[in-house]
């Protein structure tokens, strides 16, 4: 049964209206919480969205994509070193956490807090899709969220119950993303080999024309993903990190 | 029963000499690789250790902490852009991801597939731990691993049949993680009340007495993670990143 969820799980993106309990949610999150994280500091904190304005608001920072302003509840997870720092001061200890390698470990234990959430919301019946619109506006999400120093936006999950059955996802071959006791050199011949079934699959070559494109990987460099909103971006969230601490300015 | 084991998990760092035959850890690598992905762009890797010597080599950039030479295989998982960018190029395509959000989304997917990885493991019975010196030591582990440019390690799980049951996880209550609609301004006193619990913890304050300190928060401070080696790995790994290509010089 578990192996079951795990290989035919798939992102939902279209929710109904009904709410989900606070109860269950929770329950969902607290559960969670024993995921591990690093030196059990848990360096993590979630901010629920879950009212019609809370979501307006967060909409244009995830550029208006539909399940936010769809969905039963926002969940942006982030990495959160203001607690911890706080309880470190009021128990006559110096913390020295204002550096990079922290907000590396706690943006580890968000994300592993993150997905462990979406793994039991799943389990439970709901859906959820994971919004990467986060970092790239991470500083407008603070500014609506009101995120103090040292707390850094890094995974927002959108959930509710499931309207769609959800696309399904094709994925690499398992030998592309294993390698064994050292990275295997590829080939030209053997990268293109990889990606064979994911240049062929048919959804991708509809994608394909109609974004009049030549190849599939032409989409994520010139449509989706190119590289001056990755550079604009990239000096954002620089400057997002120093802003909140992490980064010397 | 899936409630069970998520608030009942703990990790586990004690291992049986019993190998992880090929087949399981495959099948658990290929389940996780249906979590969810930035644009179903897959940026990570994982190199699989299972030989003695490799674990050997790997053993020195842990610090010697014994679930690495102990366990049956250790999982060193990679934000990697080498593959796709590579793919790209042999596709007639102009990547721009040699810049920090890419590493960010690529480290994003990384830790959801680690943590994936660490789920589907563990409901098969198999104990894991992760070792965030992975982070710490990155340039090391990844000379171990012949990692190439835009590949960095940032999640290691070590994993095997268990050889213990674990430590028991105490977590902060649930308010002090969870926000609703914006971040809550908690007075001084709200923060010492959600960490009383931890505080006061009996293997906790055993620790504090074992260190010669007056406060938990001290041992973190002082012994675990002093500001010193937090800068120092800081400036690692910022270097690495630079080599690696998701930073410039």
């Amino acid at each position: 049964m578990h192996q079951d969820y795990f290989s035919t799980r798939r992102s939902v993106r279209k929710f109904r209206p009904d709410p989900v309990a606070p109860h269950l949610l929770d329950s969902i999150i607290e559960r969670a919480m024993k995921a591990p994280t690093t030196g059990n500091m848990q360096l993590y904190s979630v901010v629920v969205t879950t009212t019609a304005e809370g979501k307006k608001a967060l909409s244009p920072a995830h550029f208006g994509q539909p399940a936010v302003e769809g969905c039963a509840a926002v969940l942006t997870v982030c990495a959160d070193l203001n607690r911890f720092v706080r309880w470190c001061r009021l128990s006559d200890a110096d913390p020295g956490f204002d550096n990079f390698l922290s907000f590396i470990s706690a943006m580890l234990d968000a994300t592993i807090f993150a997905q462990q959430i979406c793994t039991i919301a799943e389990m439970e019946g709901l859906g959820t899709c994971y919004m990467g619109t986060v970092t790239f506006n991470a500083a407008q999400v603070a500014d609506i969220l009101k995120l103090p120093p040292m707390v850094v936006p890094v995974a927002c999950i959108t959930l509710g119950y499931p309207a769609e059955e959800g696309t399904p996802t094709e994925r690499l071959p398992l030998e592309a993303v294993v390698h064994h006791e050292a990275y295997r050199q590829d080939s030209d011949a053997d990268i293109m080999r990889l990606f064979k079934a994911k240049d062929e699959y048919e959804p991708n070559a509809a994608y394909v024309a109609e974004h009049g494109k030549k190849t599939l990987a032409q989409v994520f460099t010139d449509v989706r993903y190119p590289r001056e909103m990755n550079e604009t971006f990239s000096r954002s969230f620089i400057e997002f990190l120093q802003r909140q601490g992490f980064l010397p300015k």
